[in-house]
């Protein structure tokens, strides 16, 4: 049974991969699934037909047969846990590969989106250049530990899992910022994940749509 | 084997039970599992024995054999995953039932934290006044959704689980701040995560360490 997921009809950040349906999209590809993809319009996804499917009105959703999921972190997971490649067999490593699933979207990304709203949403704010240095430094914070836990490892937790997509994900979205590029074993990390064959096939995926959308 | 968990000595929320061990003791009473704890100041959460266990410093760990995990979600997943009563049987619903732990930790928790955070680490910069209405708008809109979606339902999807011990240790961080209260349904949802026997319990242990810390 073929999976279908939502994205972004017109992904607000050009084609980066930065939206979260990107995540769902290398998971699939990394343990070899097909699926198919509803592209939806920033009015449809607050319609009562997607709220059903996603109580936030947000990307991605998953549904295969009579399942449906929201939250790319859940998606990521169920995909992870029906097929291999995504988890390792051992069952200590597989749940500190979950840990850094969990990681990766409790403790990374907040700050990382916070700084994303910040410069988005707060860029005419009066506080807006007083306050920046506060966000970045609670992102560094972060990073820094990270980079200390990484050190020169190739992955979180022994071979590429679930953890690491995410994380890498993650990571992703400060990539522009250049706060990443303090960290040379995290840059490394990130540049990893993104040469794996699973990630450039999904991104490359992602792209078309971005790339058909401004045609039209 | 009996699981040790790590938890602050002295938890700078006075034993409201605010502190994320606290989720971890709630999910160790829901199955009924005995566990150790072991307690940690400030400084000796900085310090490399630590860190070791936790890359990010911060409390609760969970050690159990040879198998030592961090991030509460992650935590409070695994014991879901080994011992009933916290995630259902039926593999589609136990998959939503996940879900819910993530939409509580990544979708419902981050602009929770945000709030937090202005309140104790920005309440002396100019910007406070100003800003907050935006930071509180984040979390009305985020609860306004969860409000809708959980209308008069007893829980978030069927019985309770593993996503309602989340999604009401992440609400309960609100209560101070009147937010929830706008939310009858919300409020009454945490009410009764708060009424579970189990919640008492761990609750009751938690504000225990608190007393002890003060009388010292």
């Amino acid at each position: 049974m073929t999976p279908t997921i939502t994205a972004f009809e017109r992904s607000p950040d050009g084609g980066k991969g930065l939206a979260r349906d990107m995540r769902v999209r290398w998971a699939l590809e990394e343990v070899g699934l097909a699926y198919d993809v509803r592209l939806l319009s920033f009015e449809a996804m607050k319609e009562p037909a997607h709220l059903a499917l996603h109580p936030f009105g947000q990307i991605p959703t998953f549904e295969e047969g009579d399942l449906a999921l929201f939250e790319s972190g859940a998606i990521v997971f169920h995909i992870a846990e029906r097929h291999a490649g995504l988890l390792p067999d051992d069952a200590n490593a597989r749940a500190r590969a979950i840990t850094w699933m969990f990681a990766a979207l409790s403790t990374i990304e907040p700050p990382i989106i916070d700084l994303a709203f910040a410069k988005l949403l707060e860029r005419d704010e009066a506080w807006y250049e007083q306050r920046l240095p506060l966000v970045e430094e609670r992102v560094r914070r972060r990073l820094s530990e990270l980079s200390l836990r990484l050190g020169d490892a190739e992955w979180l937790d022994g071979p590429f899992s679930a953890g690491d997509l995410m994380m890498v994900s993650v990571l992703l979205r400060l990539k522009a910022s250049g706060l990443l590029d303090q960290y040379p074993n995290l840059s490394a990390y990130v540049a990893r994940g993104e040469a794996r064959p699973a990630y450039k096939r999904a991104f490359e995926a992602q792209l078309a749509v971005f790339s058909a959308a401004s045609r039209t």
